[in-house]
């Protein structure tokens, strides 16, 4: 199916330059566009991209109006991701692959739960007893929403996700564990969206929270009572562990851990792969991985590593032996 | 609905001194608890918290008796965190929150499976050919339990979690890989909790096997063959290696990562994100990761690292140009 | 069940020395097999075994032939790993053990999917609209393969993947994610086998690309509009995100985390838990994680890393005051 350019502005605004009838057949980057596809240039650094790309359409930014006019049809926008962004919805909506509202049979749905007639519950969803859901969102299938957890409006939950499962929470007794139940559920905000086989654990007497416009990949673990400042990003595979606070506007590389009762502060960006400890009170992007090398190089570096606070000491020890001339005046 | 504390005492045992009739309407800490809320306190370095709590009733240990009765209403147990785990338990049973026993006609359960009638097989979930499910066991929704596998009685398997996929076993020949059917099972005791959508592997020839009282959080991966010991727990996104034998009474923190064939000894405890590439006969605490900083000193301190074996060989130069006293003695 | 020596050679060839009756009763390790027990000898430090092993019968390669014979039965394979592995094929075979053909009638399978009536699709699974599922392609139960998806032919499905979640991409704008919708899907090419639990989301614009025969353990994420190359295995836990380019016949160990937009070379293999942030364009093997020792001797030298850059001024200015000879030349 297609899309006329036309049709585009008309729905989205931004400003077309060219032929409003041209037939868009297909979105594509620049580099692989033809001339029935429609592109869009948001790094400034790949303005040069422009000149040899095929794309019958580009999407930019004020900027690079100029350059994108000289070379055939553009469309003008503000903020040209955004706009492309809003594209790619229009695509998926005038296609018709949009998830229909309804539950659908397969899936099972509990007593007291209160989905929201738009709300598209997909094919083998569990949820559970007096769960909410709010007008909009999407549960793709296969997943499981546990009792009284509660759901906001236009949020989008991926396949094997599972929200409200048990926090990890025993007593210690004896050498073994006893459980402690978890009473607490799950919030989550607006505009969440939770990726394929990601969790988050239901608290133990309070509820974990997750508020609005959050956005979790996949295969990541929230803890029980955890909260997610508004609009918080983690990328795959991370974990975060019980009670952390997390602030608002924060990203979490893949991979990243942070430990439990935590608490970030807003605008904080942890690297991909890196391990938070402690808390963190000031905005900022933080790391801490061991840089990856050749395995013989690792070796010889991962053994001296092994001696670092030895190495130090005879380093103290020299410095002893030589001492700075501000020591000695 | 609510509780009675003496109601809670005649289930539990403990001394209660107070109200017999004072309701309970809730669980919740002591900074959140209200004058109709019961709370605990374990962590003596937390005893400050009693003077300034509004909780209508408090769990303490005998040591701190004295201190909560001049507060008001408390029950004195042995082991306070212990009691309070029961409360909650008992909290959810009198609630009738508990899954209730019996299959769930949406769960698919294969010829010659043996379930024990007072389990409960929730939703959605898949039980294969010849497995046996015992006593109490609760298998929330959307679990899989593949073909041949034992579950114990009184276990909980979260949502999401699959038991005896198969074990990742592959003969290499000319650069490609041939299946090795896993024809092993997986057997887990009593009392074992695994979390949501964690997995544990069938075995290659023989069974993997989890011994009775482990629990395991979510998002943790169990290669085939693994054993681990009695009453160990591991936190989130652990990965355990095939063929690792773990002892008991560990613990392996979230994130901690353990290579195969090792051995692990009993009452070994693995940090958060560590990885563990030797086997261990000592039990202790054992650790290995990079501290987070920020991203500027992480970056010099890194290329630093890149180099470091070099610099110990710039140490040693000078140590050679500097002998110690008793070198030159 | 039980199958006679001889059937075995039969069917898949290699020299057998001893009685074509015997009867096998299982597959075992030469550790643990009796003399009903067919086992099997591939790695060369391994001979020794083969005195003290009770195996009735065991699979040998030519070289370990004499050593074999002189102890009993045995078969004689050019590759008795591969063997072995046709061994544990030919025995889940002839025991029944192998998923049906056809369509689990608790699978939900959407309009347009076209599955070969070879493949077995099994229950609870979800199959979206237009998916392609070739020959001989098993999923287990509880495989979600989003719309669109196309599956080659001998794929391995464990149960819990999901194929074709939507890959995570967001405009930011003021400090919010707008949701790029994933028009991409996901193509799997013949002979790939997806672990439990693990995830291959669907790409932006292109399709994210498995290609043949590649192995993928459990709990892996691969993020959209990756490419991975032919035979290429990765173990449990590991993240390759968005836009990586990872080559044939590689290997990733546990853990081990990818970024995004990366070039891999063919033939690299990376250590468990390292993090790979830069294209490769070597073979050959890369590792970086932090050395697990003990806890007091990682606080030592920790505490000693997050000054490593401040250690090496502090030799840089002992070497001044000491000049090596050919500087001072």
């Amino acid at each position: 199916m297609t899309l006329r350019a036309g049709d585009i502005v008309e729905s989205l605004g931004g400003e077309l330059f060219g032929d409003a009838d041209r037939v868009i057949e297909r979105l594509a980057s620049l580099e692989r566009a033809t001339d029935t596809d429609l592109s869009y240039l948001v790094n400034p650094k790949l303005t040069h991209l422009l000149g040899s790309s095929q794309a019958g359409c580009v999407i930019v930014g004020t900027p690079m109006a100029d350059a994108a006019r000289s070379r055939g049809d553009c469309i003008v926008a503000d903020n040209p991701h955004l706009y492309f962004a809003k594209v790619t919805q229009l695509w998926k909506r005038v296609h018709g692959d949009m998830p229909r509202p309804g539950i659908h049979p397969s899936a099972v749905v509990e007593d007291g739960a209160v989905i929201d007639s738009s709300a598209s519950i997909g094919a083998l969803c569990f949820v559970g007893r007096n769960v909410r859901i709010g007008a909009d969102t999407v549960l793709h299938p296969r997943v499981t929403v546990g009792d009284g957890c509660v759901i906001g409006a236009r949020c989008v939950i991926q396949s094997g996700a599972v929200i409200g499962g048990d926090g990890f929470g025993f007593a210690p007794h004896d050498g073994m564990w006893e459980k402690i139940e978890q009473l607490g559920a799950v919030r989550l905000g607006d505009d969440v969206e939770i990726g394929a086989n990601t969790c988050v654990d239901r608290g133990a007497l309070d509820d974990t929270v997750i508020e609005d416009g959050v956005k979790l990949d996949n295969q990541i673990q929230i803890g029980h009572n955890c909260h997610i400042g508004k609009h918080t990003a983690m990328a795959g595979c991370v974990g975060i562990a019980g009670s952390a606070h997390i602030g608002a506007y924060c990203t979490v590389g893949g991979a990243g851990m942070i430990a439990g009762h935590l608490t970030i502060a807003d605008h904080v960006h942890v690297t991909a792969a890196s391990v938070v400890l402690h808390s963190i009170d000031k905005p900022g992007q933080y790391t801490g991985f061991f840089p990856t090398t050749d395995h013989r190089t690792w070796e010889k570096n991962a053994a001296t590593l092994r001696h670092l606070h030895a190495l130090r000491d005879r380093v103290k020890r020299l410095e002893r032996l030589l001492p700075r001339n501000d020591d000695v005046a």
